[in-house]
């Protein structure tokens, strides 16, 4: 294992000490517990919009904190779930009266922390409200999982519901748009290498030297299947296929497209990718009106990639197009 | 090899496909010969803003094509630069009455076929002038290059000089400002793995389990030295010292900070050593008062980075902080 970093039982508080000297105009960033929060947080009368989960999906969700997005991350260690005083350290110092909404992956342990700190903060008269995302199409229950992971999904959600804070939407209209917006999206991945988590020192899984999995998760779960390597026509249409029969999307649908790496496929790779998913999407009548392309949603250094599919409507369109001002997403 | 592509001959093509599809507001993308030019391009009274060279670096060179930065890019082939006429055909494309300024980065190819392309157009009563870009302090000569090397600064001249273009600066004060940027900027680079082209199928050069090369150029040219693997504090300071030796930048200088990753190093790692570069800073009294941290000058799936480091001064710094509206960099 070549990483570079310093003592590998350190790297999230080392990472953060970076991430905040990167962006001091735009987050706070304390590491015990470890939190990124925007700067100018707490913000009178909007809800407060909490994500977090296991480190190594960088920039989810630090990245994403900001104007229009989230108003603090909780990073837990390296694939493992931010413990539940961590949850409620961000939200003791995000929240201002408006609630807190907590944006949760589907995974055993993130679930269970995020909810415990939710009924705490609920105890002391705090509302808060949890929303589980469970985008993963590739299986029904996993190695971390009930049910579906929370996966590339989470990106759309994050933005969509951050928008909907900052016109100043309440606690249950957020928690809407973001139920609205879990139920109308779906992924799935593929892995042509394994990640490596810095203080295991070897990859997770491995696979041939012509050998994908197709399904896989963001943390080394298995997938549906091991096959032989494909062309990026033959992988993309893996991907896309069972997505779409699931929600399903059909012909006429207006789509968001979100074509995602996995942390060391390259551009070049992710944008042929993205053309093919377009083409593929066109002869099918569904109609590709927003595009995300680029590394969002991370497992470490695993090769792959994940398609994500929203079937928008206005609202859902207006709300992705609301300006936002992180330090992994602008405009 | 495993690569998310369709014939390894056809990639740059394919990508610039899926790149058109994934930003038609911002790009028209040409493929014959293959150019990427800001959509309302071109701009009557503005200098036409010119660079490119071999793909394999995305984001570089398209990714910067927008609103405040590129008017157009002009890729080759995978790590190969384009020909003449290509760059003539992104000449005639952009330029419209107040000349074009190419910013290339000083490889033997690049230099030959930008100059030959601006005195064709010259020939033909278009001003153009080039800038070479040679920011790395590694090597003196390389495989591909008589003198230094053009990296990472290559993003901060774009961003820089596209500012100027916007606020409608001539040419002759672009190019003066690209030089002066060109000299105050410096960089150096460390591989952990070799890149793979897509064509070629193997690493351009393997490195053992636990070496890394210091001073590699983004195209798998040698370095300085290979040594064993280092922390993070110790890679970092490698390419420090020899950056700020160079200018040399000294305490009380004020300065852009870029770290930078080579393709496959993540977001975890390379904010990690982000905040080791800024600590060093610190230490020697050099004040860092902007930064920019991502993966923008690449070497296709090579694990890596490279550190930048521009001296300031109040023009520089609005220019920098000017907004930008790209496919890779937005503010």
């Amino acid at each position: 294992m070549k990483k570079i970093i310093n003592d590998p039982a350190a790297v999230v508080g080392d990472a953060l000490r970076g991430m905040a000297a990167a962006h001091p105009e735009l987050l706070r960033v304390r590491t015990d517990p470890a939190l990124i929060v925007r700067a100018d947080a707490p913000l009178a009368g909007r809800v407060a919009l909490i994500s977090g989960g296991g480190s190594g999906h960088e920039p989810l969700h630090g990245g994403f904190v900001g104007r229009g997005m989230l108003t603090a991350a909780v990073p837990g260690a390296v694939f493992t779930s931010p413990t539940p005083d961590a949850v409620q350290a961000a939200i003791a110092e995000t929240e201002a009266g408006a609630g807190a909404l907590l944006l949760v992956k589907n995974y055993t342990g993130d679930v269970l922390n995020f909810e415990t700190a939710a009924e705490l903060a609920g105890l002391e008269g705090t509302d808060v409200r949890a929303v589980i995302i469970d985008d993963d199409v590739a299986v029904k229950d996993s190695t971390h999982t009930a049910g579906r992971r929370g996966v590339g999904g989470t990106v759309l959600v994050e933005k969509i519901v951050g928008a909907a804070v900052e016109r100043g939407v309440d606690l249950a209209g957020c928690e809407a748009i973001a139920r609205r917006v879990v139920g109308r999206v779906r992924s799935m991945g593929v892995a042509l290498t394994g990640p490596t988590v810095p203080h295991a020192g070897s990859p997770s899984f491995t696979l041939g030297d012509d050998e994908v999995e197709i399904g896989i998760g963001i943390h080394g779960e298995p997938g549906r299947e091991r096959i032989p390597m494909e062309d990026a026509d033959g992988l993309v249409a893996r991907l896309l296929e069972p997505i779409l029969a699931d929600l399903p999307f059909e012909a006429g649908d207006e789509v968001l497209l979100f074509t995602n790496s996995m942390g060391a496929t390259p551009l070049i790779e992710l944008y042929l990718a993205h053309g093919v998913a377009e083409r593929l999407l066109a002869e099918r009548g569904v109609r590709v009106r927003r595009r995300l392309v680029g590394p969002y949603t991370t497992s470490l250094d695993m090769q792959g990639m994940s398609l994500t599919l929203l079937k928008l409507d206005d609202e859902l369109t207006e709300l992705w197009d609301d300006p936002v001002r992180t330090a992994a997403l602008h405009w």
